[in-house]
């Protein structure tokens, strides 16, 4: 049930896209439709507003004008890791697929021991696992900057940058798992975590959320083109209905 | 010089935005073609990236979706204005070209005192006032979000989000002022001020900076089609060359 992509042309590119992304666009801004993900650019942070990815199973992106690009140098000792959105692991069908992960557009700045290398990255290997048991899985990644109340009362964005590019350190990130278990049978679970160390006793159900949540906050509708009906599960709980 | 647009009819509305939008769209990002000035809405913050007006002299905006509207009780009690980003003043060839500038999606919050009805005003009724004598004058507007150094030593992004739908409070506004006194012939002004009560006695020019400031933080280019030897005058000085 793994289609081979390995000898796909660079013609069926766009098709690629339209598999990826087949269940809508959350938007898009400075679109990246590389070989094996879908990546919209903010910009305006230098880092993604999500990244979409469609399993079956380090340079800087000289396609953004400089002035928006992020670069090594910007993570370097900030203490944050260049970690990954689209997961590396989950491209393996090529060479270049892999090498399309480690650009810098695919970078978010984030917390490396007890996130990136921790719990961020138990998510990945979890989702990955799911993926090899369905005939079709979607993930869609991005970061959050989520608001805070302060002593005065009032709510207040805040996130530092880094380097001289002032990359945005997310506050949150967040990770929406679509699987096709069978024919119009799927499953859907949105997770949003902290970028922040997370004790490994923590469990990753802990992180699940409503999808409005990350939708509210991120500035767009995830999967908006999903049959509601053919969703059986969400959040690893049965759905009478949808 | 003035051409009347109030009996432009709707099949027109497509050559009208590019004619707005002459010397290139700073980003693509849901975009909306008004009658009489172009806007690229920021879901995320729930106020826009940007507005850009030419010229030759309050209520929702439901082609938002709501979870990313801003609504009127956002602003109520807030203490900030609703400030426009195309200003109604501009608009004035048709009633629904004026009324269009009241969508909330051209609008920011502004501190009132100080700065919408002050200092941010003069700015706009200067550029009215030039429009008034130039052959075309392009007006590019939008919210910044400025990092600054804290205690710490590092970097951050600071802003407060208000109402039930969380708008952005921006730290900053630039305003770009193109203007074609003759044919061939440009002059641009780069404005960014900072969303705080301003002392009537400090100049406008004292607001004037390089395009670059606000276009790293902006995260577009502007007017990036114009043609840089037509462009006479920089922030009021001549260039030599360009
Ligand atoms: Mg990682
Ligand atoms: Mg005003």
């Amino acid at each position: 049930t793994v289609p081979d992509y390995a000898s796909t042309s660079k013609e069926l590119a766009p098709s690629r896209a339209s598999q990826i992304m087949k269940y809508g666009f959350p938007g898009f801004d400075n679109l990246r439709t590389y070989e094996d993900f879908v990546l919209s650019y903010d910009r305006k942070t230098r880092t993604a507003h999500w990244v979409c990815e469609h399993l079956t199973p380090d340079r800087p992106d000289e396609s953004v004008h400089k002035y928006f690009q992020s670069r090594n140098e910007d993570y370097k000792g900030s203490g944050f890791d260049r970690g990954h959105l689209a997961a590396a692991g989950n491209h393996r069908r090529s060479q270049s697929s892999v090498d399309q992960t480690f650009l810098l557009t695919n970078m978010s700045p984030q917390v490396g021991k007890g996130f990136n290398r921790d719990k961020w990255n138990c998510l990945e290997k979890y989702c990955r696992g799911r993926a090899k048991k369905a005939l079709n899985t979607y993930i869609l990644t991005g970061p959050l900057y989520l608001p805070r109340k302060e002593l005065d009362g009032s709510l207040y964005v805040k996130y530092q940058v880094i380097g001289a590019n002032h990359v945005a350190v997310p506050t949150h990130f967040f990770k929406v798992l679509l699987l096709e278990i069978a024919p119009g049978n799927f499953e859907i679970e949105y997770y949003m975590l902290p970028n922040q160390p997370i004790d490994d006793s923590v469990e990753l159900t802990s992180f699940l959320c409503v999808p409005e949540l990350i939708e509210r906050s991120a500035g767009f509708l995830i999967f908006a083109d999903l049959p509601k009906n053919q969703v059986k599960k969400i959040n690893r709980k049965g759905t009478g209905f949808w």
